[in-house]
């Protein structure tokens, strides 16, 4: 199943209004932004993650859907499959950083127990407060597209935690993406449209297109690269395409009209347009789209 | 890790005021009532169960939590492994019938791609709003302990599932369990304590006496049974007992003091005095507790 079929067949459901027709990473409900994501054992992480690493990414990645609406962490619930003791109560103490390092708490959850050799499935929902939560879907004609940061490292990680040799700095953006919390509260009130960067930065800008109904267009050698991220991968393979169809960045992507100054660190990367789809630059040349856009969910 | 050594693990991570100490099977944040419950396949559903039969169930032992608080549904959260489109189909109409039969909504979720073999894992979150929220540790010495409808026929109904010959009701009230939300309406606002019945009656009024720094006794001959238990279990096999230790039943337990006429259909089962422990007794006798008292997550 595609995700669009996915979404199709989603959209049968009964919708709740809060739910922005799931065309958003949160939904609004009684004044609470809510917010959900699932990591699977092999999927979402390696099974050779740490196990205090992978706690605190299933926090962190939740934390950056609440902070591309521009909420403050409530409080989450976590739903936890429990199989090894020692790799359970490393990944609790890891949590228990994590939350602390957020000024978050726990609200509840519910255990269970894992039939043997069955992949570890977390799921962490978060609940944020005083949002307000500008929709993935407000982009408009004549709008500037931004992201906060730098893009590529965390892709640059996940090659470095399989084996390739790197810097530590790598890895860790990988496995301890940072939440733009204090980001997103900053930019919130001002920008038209939100998201996070967690599949890639083409996919998910060009997700934010579809659903603002409107053509994006990328301009590559914009997309900001950390010192780090350049040294790692050299001329060649320091190519801005890579990282912006790598995931885990965690960054927010924005949209504003042009003269608009954001408030936090971050660098134009493209424009939207009347029109459907993305389009590639490079120094103002079309270029072709890659196969692959970043990570596609389903399918 | 038993589910004492569990909780006392999760007790140690930074917990939300709305979080009752772990101790409910709700938590309550501004004004929300949040409950989260997570189905395996293989652990909590047999495999051949049918996929709308899951969804029913997925979304009725989370109302059910709903209920014992006395809540309305808002609407809920998904997290969805996909893994065979035609399951995937089935599940999802099923739970259009189940959300559309109680007045129910999807909010969100994820939904992710579960690796080949993978066991199934389903979570839903459900909201609930304008809940007086009795707790789960609100027993008061004195109290009559209380259960809605009749006991067991889930139990009854796991084993025709697994293949013992047995009436399609039983069958049933497993798969289809019925969520107690006009019930837990009625009742939450006049109850000393409420959860749900969801691992077995003594299992789950234990817990309750444990929660409120209390004994209960439990006495055996008035667990309700219905006619359709007793008729297909005989007399040998209809001890209450058998009934008593059973999961899924989702009916309502709570406590009064003496005197209180339920505004539904109810049954006394057992009382609540100073001290600690479970107590069983059969016409008045005590009776030694059996070595399982319902279903222990963990461990």
């Amino acid at each position: 199943m595609t995700e669009s079929d996915l979404l199709s067949l989603l959209r049968t459901l009964p919708l709740h209004p809060g739910a922005r027709d799931l065309r958003d990473d949160a939904a609004v409900v009684a004044g609470l932004v809510l917010t959900t994501d699932t990591l699977i054992e092999g999927v979402h992480y390696l099974p050779i993650d740490p196990p205090e690493d992978v706690a605190w990414k299933l926090l962190a990645v939740n934390l950056s859907d609440l902070a591309a609406k521009g909420a403050e962490p409530e409080g989450v619930l976590l739903n936890y499959g429990l199989r090894d003791p020692d790799w359970d109560q490393t990944f609790f103490a890891g949590l228990r950083e994590a939350l602390t390092a957020h000024a978050c708490s726990l609200i509840g959850g519910d255990t269970v127990t894992l039939p043997p050799n069955a992949p570890r499935v977390l799921t962490l929902t978060a609940l944020g407060r005083n949002a307000s939560a500008p929709p993935r879907a407000g982009a408009r004609p004549g709008d500037l597209l931004w992201v906060t940061g730098t893009i590529g490292e965390a892709g640059a990680g996940l090659a470095i935690a399989r084996g390739e040799p790197g810097p530590p700095e790598l890895l860790r953006a990988y496995r301890r993406p940072t939440p733009r919390l204090a980001e997103g509260r900053l930019l919130a009130p001002h920008v038209h449209a939100m998201s996070d960067v967690s599949d890639g930065l083409l996919i998910d800008a060009a997700r934010m297109a579809e659903a603002s109904g409107l053509a994006v267009t990328i301009e590559l050698s914009a997309v900001p690269l950390s010192p780090a991220y350049r040294a790692h991968c050299g001329d060649t393979r320091g190519d801005p395409l890579a990282a912006a169809t790598a995931g885990d960045d965690y960054q927010l992507l924005f949209t504003a009209p042009p003269g608009f100054a954001p408030p936090v660190p971050a660098t134009q990367v493209g424009a939207f347009a009347p029109g459907t789809g993305l389009t590639l630059t490079r120094d103002g040349e079309p270029v072709p789209l890659p196969a692959r856009l970043g990570y596609e969910h389903g399918g």
